[in-house]
């Protein structure tokens, strides 16, 4: 009876496999390097490859396996499984990835955005297991987005909803990478937050940071927390601000989605405390008195493998039927 | 064969009552003052009254009616039909609505939010009929919001959610009655756009709109609009600001949401061109560069109708079952 399914994410650097049977219960994660130079031929080609090695570690055939998912940057066209865009492997363009899978391996497959396959697993296996609908926000060289309503992904009619990196939380603010100004993704990502940083730096503000800069080249957003800790005043202030607008997004999350939790993940979430307890802080001051804040705000706990869990997730959702659906929580 | 489902809109001044069918025809629509100055029991029993009135003016008897729907202001307690407050009838906290009516009538009952009542109301048989997921956003005393997601109403986990009026478009901005700064509905309800308005005349600034205030003690979104045509300047600004910050957010719903159409209702609606010309030109201008708007925007049709429709909607949802379900779009 087949009682797997198969989750694949690929990402520029690399492509990672794992399986998620009828319980959630993850097993056989492996990784192979994206062969990110000479198009989309090499890459689908590992793609298959890895799918079959993970049925051969684990000693399974295809008959043991409902479906796979694959968990993909954007722009993705849903209905029709093909893959828009890779910004970062050129030549990637309207690859129709879900049937060259299928193809492949001998399974049929199911093709969903990385963030919000992400969500999914932070849902089904992460920080978000035990709660109802969650908000996955994922804070790295941008903002990523994953939001589950009754334990389904919440994709928009045109499939480009849960962009939550670019709601507007500073209206005629900085120009965003994607055209608007004023996006949450321009102020709260790790690496924006450093570029903050780096501003303030060259227009001539004091800061120990600018001897880091001098040294590295660069700074970063690990940098900023160790500096901010150490009692740097700019450091202090510019992860103060990322963070003040953190909580204008979680705001606005709870008046459009109101999850039972906001999963924060990426790097950032790696300063544990230092980054929940003031995040708190400006969201109590900033959300609204008629009610008690409900929502709780936490940290994801898959690391890098939840968006391989989540896409196996899709694959259950989408193969696994009415039994699978029950129990998926 | 029970063919019909009640619609019960319950207002601080009137409750309306109507049928609809399961083709989303609409019937028999009147109604009746709300007793709101002794309390819920008066406003109950007009209710269930009307109730009847509907059901014998239609010669229908409670075997014709798959159940009824009731939409109230909130906040209410959706798992057990709880009101829980109305700020307009005083007096009305905690009252078990839901089955009070339903023994009342002899139907089974469902309890509705009123804005998202509308939401489906246009939804199902308004201007969002023909289109996908839909954003209702009605511009009146505040800013109430109905958000439609695959012919369901989103409610939030904890049925706080759907809350448009209230996210954060300017932070730090002026403070909303809910206990936030710079929520949507501080900047762009009707009531919020004049007292802006009087604001700016009373601190001295010149405006033909000074004269009309003087007159009549106060002025609204109406006499805005018309000094603005005359070519007020003041006015203009007024006009402008408001729509500017309700681009804002419809930018967010679309990257939230991401729905076929937001329909806008409300009084500032009877503008027609006059708001959704400029809207729509901020929204160009703020929306982001790397897709075009693939979400309309366009004017409810239902007017103060959406509401019953909506609620006779919801029983039809809940209690009309799967063929009911097939027949909503």
């Amino acid at each position: 009876m087949a009682e797997y399914c198969i989750g694949i994410d690929l990402g520029g650097t690399f492509i990672k496999f794992g399986l998620l049977d009828r319980s959630n219960k993850v097993s056989g994660i492996f990784q192979l390097p994206t062969p990110n130079d000479k198009g989309p031929e090499p890459v689908i080609q590992q793609m298959i490859a890895g799918g079959k090695r993970l049925l051969a570690d684990n000693k399974l055939g295809v008959k043991d396996v409902l479906g796979a998912g694959i968990g993909s940057p954007g722009p993705l066209d849903f209905v029709n499984g093909i893959v828009r865009d890779l910004p970062n492997i050129p030549g990637f363009q309207n690859v129709p990835l879900r049937d060259r899978i299928a193809k492949g391996i001998g399974v049929p497959a199911e093709l969903e955005n990385d963030a919000n396959a992400a969500g999914l697993g932070e849902y089904l296996a992460g920080a978000g297991k035990g709660y109802g609908d969650i908000v996955l926000l994922t804070l790295g060289t941008g903002v990523g987005s994953g939001i589950i309503v009754d334990g389904k992904i919440l994709h928009g009619w045109h499939g480009t909803g849960a962009e939550l990196g670019h709601i507007i939380v500073q209206p005629g603010g900085e120009l965003c990478a994607c055209g608007q100004r004023g996006c949450l993704e321009r102020y709260s990502s790790a690496t924006n937050m450093a570029r903050y940083a780096m501003r303030l730096i060259q227009e001539g503000r004091e800061s120990s940071l600018r001897e880091t800069l001098g040294r590295q080249g660069s700074i970063d957003a690990r940098d900023i927390e160790l500096a901010a800790k150490a009692g740097d005043k700019l450091a202090a202030e510019v992860w103060d601000r990322s963070l003040y607008y953190l909580a204008v997004g979680c705001v606005d999350i709870c008046r459009t989605f109101d999850p039972d939790a906001i999963v924060l993940s990426g790097g950032l979430t790696k300063a544990g405390d230092m980054l929940l307890r003031p995040l708190l802080d400006h969201v109590r001051k900033l959300h609204w008195t008629i009610m008690d804040i409900m929502t709780r705000i936490v940290i994801a706990t898959l690391g890098n493998d939840a968006g391989v869990i989540g896409a196996a997730g899709v694959a259950w959702q989408k193969f696994g039927g009415q039994k699978a659906a029950a129990a998926i929580k």
